[in-house]
């Protein structure tokens, strides 16, 4: 996607604080953190959100998962306790409409969801 | 998991607001809702949360994902926008130690997450 702020950062246009990368997905550092640990987990290929999802992009969605509780436990946010969370649409909060997880953790996190 | 209030519920010990069941999975409506649609999607096996997943829940989370998205659709949130959040550890806000997705909508949500 030319104008897509994260596919620039997977082709490397755009500069980001990088914590993983492997061939389908990259991890870095949200530039307006809202806690101690704060990253997106976004996959390389482009996907609008998870509300566009085909049937194929269901294991690359739990494999996500399963990336974001390993980088968790990497961070050393895993044993006290992290949240993830996903965006989906303008009243979800998405703001780059290309899938991301966020990944939170690294103090007591607020019970309010939305 | 004998005292585990989300398997209580799968068993039928607990009454819920169900929204959807198959046999995997199950949606219910929170009984303290953060929004005008505020619902959690619990797999009926016990999984304590993200953390604890093993290598075979990978296909399984994935396919929650989808689910929730789905069932967003059918509550009438996806094509406004709507968020999907789980909580592992204490740190992350978890309060019930069985896996689950909070899917909420209906409103702008805040930008805040955490």
């Amino acid at each position: 996607m030319e104008d897509c702020v994260f596919c620039k950062i997977v082709r490397g246009e755009i500069p980001c604080d990088m914590v993983y990368e492997d061939e389908r997905f990259l991890v870095f550092n949200d530039i307006q953190p809202q806690a101690p640990v704060h990253m997106l987990l976004i996959p390389k290929k482009h996907v609008k959100s998870i509300s566009a999802m085909t049937d194929e992009d269901i294991a690359l969605v739990g494999q996500m998962v399963n990336i974001a509780t390993r980088i968790a436990a990497a961070a050393g946010i895993s044993a006290k306790g992290f949240r993830l969370v996903t965006n989906s649409g303008k009243e979800g909060g998405q703001i780059v409409p290309h899938l991301h997880w966020h990944i939170l953790g690294g103090r007591q996190l607020s019970g309010e969801l939305g």
